[in-house]
């Protein structure tokens, strides 16, 4: 099988998936001689790990977020296309964009994940989830209006319900956004009236035994301790069975909040289910030791898309920035390599080179462990901040904004307390003459 | 008349709008022993003159919007409402927010102003117009995708529409926005691989004579030069006839066009028409030489919300921030006095001080008209770039914030370049397999 026979072109790889894994994926073959189509349907390339800041007021969505064509504007082989991906033709090796045709010769699907609410699609409505810049303004507008509702409601009874958080899932993304909240709260009694923003209930719910499960028992018990402190109430064990427009349902119990958010569970992209082959639980396609689909090796799944084993530990890949990255160089060079030697190379198996977990709870507050090192508290966050400012450095290749960014996130402003979208805000109460 | 007579508590001091001229007139109360009501649609307090930079993907919209709440954190007499006044009752002395009366000893009505299609609505559909942060983030929505859509189609005059431009109105906001999106097309060629970003064409139309026609006609001329230099194509005489989804009629020319936004027209807040005394064309309230409605000493009308003369000169008094910084100033020092004294006061004629007027075109690119002297070019640019540097710092508070935005923006970085929004993109002719 040769890898250009079908067409009299270019050979062609199509990567599906702006994100970790497939910036990554492109990245490896910026010097092949190729045509590379990456297609998104969004237009941005997003740096999901801070996600829960851009929710939470501290940082402004463009600060997190960069264009796709602004990452890819020197590497000329590479023409990306804004557009979702609705189905994959293995046999006819094409993908589809809104009914129409691209073939590939190689085909990476790097789409990720969405939020998955465990058939309960009721939930979606009252509990938004946090996976794109437009959930991020969302949940902003949701939780800053929600302050505003408490200012100018009359009811005891309902103005606590307006002050009540509740964020389902004790993962890293709900602990963060959980801590965040408490953290405004707790920053911000000055702006009101007739509301104490620190009386503000934050409700962590995980229905497992303890939050940050993919961490170790120490970092979790850390994390336990410092979301405490900022005054989060955590509810360990009872599962939530049903989210109303009024509340939740938590076990036994109901919990009168007007805010609800999800953290709680994913589903892999359903572009998945058009392959026709093996998928596990969450809809990931379950793949080879290379990262190929089985029975076509010119196709790889990587990332949250992916359910894959690290060949040395027999572990599941976490579905985690890092293993999608670890997984798109994997990729981009097996392809490299191949579309040099034009031929089929021995491709090896796939490992997960763990760099370390880290979560962090709120200003100072983080749990970190790096590859068997635990640390809490404020060398966790140092660690954190350092981290995520290179990160992000490199990712907007612009020293300035990375520093006025940490400049700005480290003397703890909330710049970006601004409630856009919808003009109909959901203040039920009207203001009286009080 | 006492106007503390009818309540026995403070004497209240409601203010609509948190714009220019709210802002101004509550500033002035800060150590009266008063009740001040703010009542706005918006969480945030917007810095318009530099909206058009988020809708052309310079700014973020954080850059230039403050919330309320925050810039009146310290002053303890302010409460603030989030909400809409649906209208004024000027004999019960009440404004009613969704049905509910808020009851007021002074009134300050600066609602601002809003588009007008001219009665032509079905030109809103098309041709969003600049206002607020939601319109800005529509208005780069639109703007960005058109090059993607671009992008993909192949049909040649199609591609022409998406990348044809026409901005209606040649003022200030008209020609800022037309002179930013013809920098941005050229300063992007790399990010497109079937596209020319160079060959996009911004079209300006202006009914008049000349754009800028508040300004002195050298400015008008200099502005002119600025334009065509950048390459924007600027038609004067005809007027906009009919605005369609595929471009618009204009005199007896049809311009296919994907993308038509409006800057032609404002009309004032709707709020006025509930006053039942008398409006100009525009809506404009006519007040009294003290910006009073007359018969109603208790209640003053400022900013864009008022058809106003200086009088000395007793020229209108403009439609621009200083109008109401000024208005509200002088409206707010009254009402302060009157109450100090507990009672009414001799009020003067509010006289309106013309610090001069600045547009910028483009990078090193504007005109201004100081007092007579007329500058453009690189002085004139950076004479603007000062002034709104240092507005912004006072404005946010945050020499760093400030600074990094200067600097951002001196440097001809456009971060924000995201499409956020509605995920049914508008790109019609779907990618095919080329």
């Amino acid at each position: 099988m040769n890898m250009k026979s079908k067409r009299n072109k270019k050979p062609r790889v199509v990567i599906v998936g702006g994100g970790f894994g497939g910036v990554a994926t492109a990245k490896q073959l910026k010097k092949t001689d190729v045509d590379v189509v990456l297609i998104d349907r969004r237009n941005y390339h997003l740096f999901q790990p801070l996600l829960y800041q851009v929710a939470t007021a501290a940082l402004n969505p463009s600060d997190i977020a960069a264009p796709i064509r602004k990452i890819f504007r020197k590497q000329k082989n590479l023409r990306s296309i804004l557009g979702a991906v609705e189905n994959v033709d293995l046999e006819a090796r094409k993908v589809y964009v809104k009914g129409q045709p691209v073939s590939y010769d190689y085909l990476v699907l790097a789409a990720g994940a969405t939020h998955s609410y465990f058939g309960n699609d009721q939930s979606a409505e009252h509990a938004p989830g946090l996976k794109t810049l437009d959930d991020a303004t969302e949940i902003r507008r949701k939780f800053l209006l929600s302050f505003e509702a408490a200012e100018v409601e009359t009811d005891e009874a309902a103005k606590e319900a307006c002050l009540t958080f509740v964020v389902i899932g004790g993962g890293p993304t709900g602990c963060e956004m959980a801590g965040a909240m408490a953290e405004v709260a707790r920053s911000i009694p000055d702006d009101f009236r007739h509301v104490d923003t620190k009386t503000a209930r934050v409700i962590l719910i995980q229905s497992g035994k303890r939050v940050l499960k993919s961490f170790p028992q120490e970092s979790s018990d850390a994390a336990y301790d410092q979301l405490k402190e900022l005054g989060v109430e955590i509810k360990l064990g009872p599962r939530v069975t049903e989210v109303r427009k009024d509340g939740v349902v938590c076990g036994e119990e109901f919990i009168a909040a007007n805010n609800v958010f999800w953290a709680a569970g994913v589903k892999s992209s359903p572009l998945g289910e058009t392959l026709g082959v093996e998928l596990d639980r969450s809809g990931r396609v379950i793949v080879e030791p290379d990262l190929s689909v089985t029975g076509h090796p010119n196709v790889f799944v990587i990332g949250d898309q992916a359910s894959a084993k690290d060949a040395k530990t027999g572990d599941p890949v976490p579905g985690v920035a890092q293993g999608a990255i670890q997984g798109g160089d994997y990729v981009g060079k097996i392809i490299r390599k191949e579309l040099e030697d034009d031929t089929w190379v021995e491709r090896g198996e796939f490992t997960y080179f763990d760099k370390g977990n880290l979560a962090t709870i709120g200003r100072n507050k983080a749990v970190a462990d790096i590859r068997g090192f635990k640390l809490s508290g404020f060398p966790a966050w140092f660690i954190w901040a350092v981290v995520h400012i290179m990160f992000l450095v490199n990712f907007r290749s612009k020293i300035s904004v990375a520093f006025s960014w940490a400049w700005t996130y480290l003397l703890g402003s909330r710049g970006a307390r601004l409630i856009t979208g919808k003009s109909d805000y959901v203040i039920k109460q009207p203001p009286e003459d009080h």
